[in-house]
C-alpha cells in the first residue's frame, strides 16, 4: 500500500484498536480453520509464518469506531462492531473468490486456490457465524464490560449485521445474475451496488452508535452516510475494475470486463444506445474475450461516457454522504474524521 | 419416506405450524436465490414447479415446538426457533454437498450439481443470515407479537443459533480433516460428532424455551437432552452411512467408506487393533476404493466390532438424553412427546 500524507490517521488508530480484538476473534475459530482466516487476512503466509502485511485499508473498522465517537460515546463501543463488520466483509471476499473463480487477491493466491473450494466455503461460513457471536457476546473479545453495550443494544447491532449481510448477499446474487444477461440498466446496476457494497458500509458507519444506544435519528443519519459512501466506494471500485493499475489493484487490467461484470460504467455506456453500445453489448456476450477485445470494450465504455458517468456518480454519492452527516448533531472531531475517511475512499487508487 | 404407525404425531403438527413460517422466511430471500432454497427444501423441482415432497422428517421443528411447550409456554414461541434451526441445518446441507462433491441427496440432484457451485455457496450464505434475521425480528414471519418473546430472549436465542452454527461448522471442519488422516480415535470422533450434529440438536431442543424466557435450569436440561440425542442420531446416521439401504437413504451403499469418512463405527473398529484393523486402515488410505474393497472395508468394520459399538453408543446416548429430561420439571405431555421423538430418531432406517 502506498503510504502518502493523504491517508487519514483514524485508519491506523482504528486498526490499533480493532486489530487485537479481531485477532482474538479469529482465535475462537477451530484449529482447522484459523490458519485459513489468518492467511486471508494477510497475517501469515500459506505455511502459517507471520507476515508483515496487515490486510486491507481498515476503512470499516474506522467507520465503526467513529460512529461511536460521533454520538459522544467512547471509541471502545465501536470495537465489537468493527470486528463483526470485518468478519462479514472478509467472509464475503473468500466466498466471492470461489464464486468468481478468482485465483488472486491483493497479489496473493486466494484461499480456495491454495486450500481448495471446500475449505474456503467452510472458513467463510465460520466467519459469518463468528461475526454474530462477537456482537451478541462481546465478552468473547475480552473487552471491558463497562465499555460494551447492554444486551438490548447488542440485539439491535446483531440485527444490523444480519440485515446488512443479507442485503450484501442479495446484491452479490444479482451481480452474478447480471453476468449471464446481455444488458443491464443503470437503475438495476445501482440497486445491485446498494446491496453489494452500500449495505455493509451503512452498517459499519452506524454500528458503533447502535452499540452505544444512540437515538434513532443519529443512527439513521450515520447509516445513510454509510450507504451513500458505499455507493461512491463501489463506483470508484468499478472504475478501478476497468482502468485501475494492475500493480496497485492486484487484479488483471480490466478484470471486471473479462468476467462480464455489468458494473456502473458498463451499464451507463450501454444506456447511451446506438451502434457502439450494440458493439459493446456484443463483446460482453462473448464467452471468452481476447486481449484486443478487452481493450476494445474498455475503449467503448469510455467513448460511450461510462467512465465519466461513474466518476460523476461517485462525486454525487460522496456529496449525499457528507450531507447526511449534517442531519445529525455529531461530535465535531468525529464528524471531521468521517468526512476525511469519505474523501479518502473516493480518492483512492486501489 | 415410509409412513408407518411409528412416526410421532408431533412431527406432522410441527410441520403444519413451522412450515408456513419457513415458507414465509424463504420468501424474504432475493428472487435469484429463492428458487434454489425452495428446490433444496423439496418444495419444487428444478424448473420451479411445485412438488409433492415436503423435505425432511421435521425432527428439528418438532423439538423447537416441544421445547416451548415443555416449559409451559404456548407452542407458538417455538416457531421462530424452528424456522431458524431449519434454515441453519439446510444451509449446512447445501454447503456440505459442495464440500463433499455429493451429486445426489434424497434421490435428487444436489443444489450445486444443478445450479453450479457459486450459486450453491451464495444461497447457503443467504440462509445462514436469514436464520439470524428471523430470530432477531420475528415480525418478519408475521407472527402474533403476543406469542413471540421479547428482545432480550430474542438476543439469547440468536446467541444460541450463532453458537450452535459455529460448533456445527467446527465439527464439519474436523470431519473434513479426518478424511485426510489415516486413523482417528473414538474420542476424537465423538468430539467431531458433538459439534457436527449435537450442537444444532441441542439448540433445537432448547430454543423454544429460550424464546419463552424459561429459567436457565430448564433450558440447560433441554439442551443436554438435545446434544445427547444428536449424538445418538449421528451414531445411527453413521450406521446407515455404511449399512443403510440405498433405496431408503438415497445415497450409494457404504457411501461414508467411499469418502474415507472416519465415522464412529470406523473409529471403533480401528481402535480394536491387530492385523484386521491395519488392513482396514490401509483400505481407507486408498485414494479410490473399488467395489470389492468397499465391501471388504464394511465387513472389516463389522468383524472388528465397529457396528456393535456404534449401536451401543446410540442406545447409551438415547439413555442419557432421556435422563436429562428428568432433571427439569417439564410439562408431562411435552415430556412424553420429546421421548417419542427421541425413540423415533434412534429407530429410523433412513
Amino acid at each position: 500500500m502506498t503510504r502518502t500524507g493523504s491517508i487519514p490517521a483514524v485508519l491506523e488508530r482504528a486498526k490499533a484498536l480493532v486489530g487485537p480484538s479481531l485477532r482474538r476473534a479469529v482465535e475462537l475459530l477451530s484449529p482447522e480453520l484459523r490458519p485459513l482466516a489468518a492467511y486471508h487476512l494477510g497475517w501469515c503466509d500459506a505455511d502459517g509464518r507471520p507476515s508483515a502485511d496487515d490486510g486491507g485499508k481498515g476503512v470499516r473498522p474506522a467507520l465503526a469506531i467513529l460512529s461511536a465517537e460521533a454520538v459522544g460515546a467512547h471509541q471502545a463501543y465501536g470495537v465489537p462492531g468493527g470486528v463483526a463488520v470485518e468478519l462479514v466483509h472478509n467472509f464475503s471476499l473468500i466466498h466471492d473468490d470461489v464464486i468468481d473463480e478468482d485465483a488472486e487477491r491483493r497479489h496473493r493466491p486466494t484461499v480456495w486456490s491454495l486450500f481448495g473450494i471446500g475449505r474456503a466455503v467452510i472458513v467463510g461460513d465460520a466467519m459469518q457465524a463468528l461475526a454474530q457471536q462477537v456482537i451478541l457476546d462481546p465478552k468473547l473479545l475480552g473487552l471491558v464490560p463497562e465499555l460494551a453495550g447492554d444486551d438490548l443494544s447488542a440485539a439491535s447491532a446483531a440485527r444490523c449485521i444480519a440485515d446488512a449481510t443479507a442485503e450484501m448477499i442479495a446484491g452479490q446474487a444479482l451481480d452474478m445474475a447480471f453476468e449471464a444477461v446481455p444488458t443491464v440498466d443503470v437503475e438495476g446496476c445501482l440497486a445491485m451496488e446498494a446491496g453489494k457494497t452500500g449495505a455493509l458500509l451503512g452498517c459499519a458507519s452506524s454500528i458503533g452508535a447502535v452499540l452505544a444506544g444512540a437515538p434513532e435519528g443519529s443512527v439513521a443519519a450515520l447509516k445513510r452516510f454509510g450507504v451513500e459512501l458505499g455507493m461512491a466506494f463501489q463506483a470508484v471500485d468499478d472504475l478501478l475494475g476497468i482502468w485501475g493499475d494492475p500493480v496497485a489493484t492486484g487484479k488483471p487490467a480490466s478484470s471486471d470486463l473479462r468476467q462480464h461484470k455489468k458494473t456502473l460504467p458498463v451499464a451507463a455506456a450501454l444506456a447511451a444506445g446506438g451502434a457502439l453500445a450494440e458493439e459493446l453489448a456484443g463483446l460482453l456476450c462473448e464467452s471468452r474475450l481476447e486481449e484486443r477485445q478487452v481493450s476494445r470494450a474498455a475503449g467503448l465504455v469510455e467513448t460511450l461516457g461510462g467512465r465519466e458517468a461513474a466518476g460523476e456518480e461517485a462525486e454525487r454519492r460522496l456529496g449525499s454522504a457528507l450531507a447526511a452527516l449534517e442531519d445529525a448533531d455529531l461530535t465535531p472531531s468525529a464528524h471531521d474524521e468521517l468526512v476525511e475517511v469519505a474523501r479518502f475512499v473516493v480518492d483512492r487508487e486501489h
